[in-house]
């Protein structure tokens, strides 16, 4: 999806240094400071418009969440919805998924959210997949041992293709979810493209599994 | 599903045991002295009227099949296309696949196969589900260390729990079919019931799985 332009969303994200990083290497290991309370930290990894990780600090002031994303176009949509809501609770981050190791210390975070992150339906592209094993790498290593990956889509062929990449890489699936909204699911946030796509009809796949390996 | 009553079944069985068996226990690690040719043995726990154990055994004459089943009228229906067939490398167990610890020696079993495995949908009726972890140690047992278990379903809710019960388990998820008969899956052999439902419109479950702990 390209998005559209956004003219002076440079500008904005500047002149917001208290919510918006476009470098976090400075904050290496020293998240917590950013937060009006120190609590665990919640990343979600491709943010999008953010509609997800705002209401989910809303939802949690007892976590601390930090939105990562690489768009500029979208994330100046979480940071609009940030300048809005002023929450203690979150941190916007914009830089490459695949670098997190620069930016988070070896067990800062508590958990990992990935939604509806792009496909890459080629099998040539399957090393950019956010659920491909050298992601599942950095994002272990800068979790805690035994943390959870939550991910939710609604790509058949991802979803098919994350299950086994998480258990060969030697996570536990704790628990699947193959038509999320028609199940007993307490809690669901709904992303802006989840909204849209449910109302199609369409299952959303959800799972929740944990790190081994450390 | 409670099948229809077929007068002399128990005859048919005691007069062919050249063919099936109804207690397994005096082969126990010996199963090979009752196939044509010493080659590995794949089993299906719960072969129902038998259309894929036969058919898979037609297929792959070097691999040694046998096909468990507590339900004699389900039963009688594979021997009768076993006298048809006279496959020598497919054998008839009539046994309960909770026991198969006293019919097959440690290791004896290279490959397992579910097909269409009762839901027991209620959380009550956990343990009589065949992905449960009880019967997982039992197939796991009996099988060669890093033997696979290959699982078809249309049961949304049993194989939700199945991927998570095998990956608690500790078995890795080599790969998953979220819409069996839609993907590019070849040489697929369909249950009785699988054939019937898959005209439903509706999708096929598969995965196919590693244990490691042995």
């Amino acid at each position: 999806m390209r998005l559209r332009n956004k003219p002076g969303a440079m500008d904005t994200i500047i002149a917001n240094p208290q919510y918006i990083l476009t470098d976090g290497s400075q904050w290496r290991g020293k998240w917590q400071d950013r937060f009006e309370k120190e609590q665990p930290i919640h990343i979600e990894v491709g943010s999008g418009k953010g509609q997800f990780i705002v209401e989910m600090a809303k939802a949690h002031p007892d976590i601390n969440y930090i939105s990562i994303e690489l768009q500029t176009n979208a994330m100046i949509s979480v940071l609009e919805k940030q300048l809005e809501e002023k929450l203690p609770n979150l941190q916007l981050l914009l830089v490459n998924g695949a670098d997190l190791t620069d930016f988070f210390a070896d067990g800062e975070v508590s958990q990992v959210y990935l939604n509806f992150s792009d496909p890459w339906p080629k099998k040539k592209h399957e090393k950019r997949r956010l659920t491909f094993k050298t992601f599942l790498k950095t994002y272990e290593t800068i979790s805690k041992p035994k943390a959870q990956l939550h991910f939710k889509t609604d790509n058949q062929g991802l979803f098919e293709y994350s299950l086994a990449s998480l258990s060969r890489y030697g996570m536990t699936l704790n628990q699947v979810w193959l038509d999320l909204h028609h199940s007993d699911y307490e809690g669901n946030i709904m992303t802006e493209y989840e909204e849209k796509f449910s109302a199609k009809g369409q299952p959303i796949y959800r799972l929740e599994a944990t790190f081994n390996n450390k």
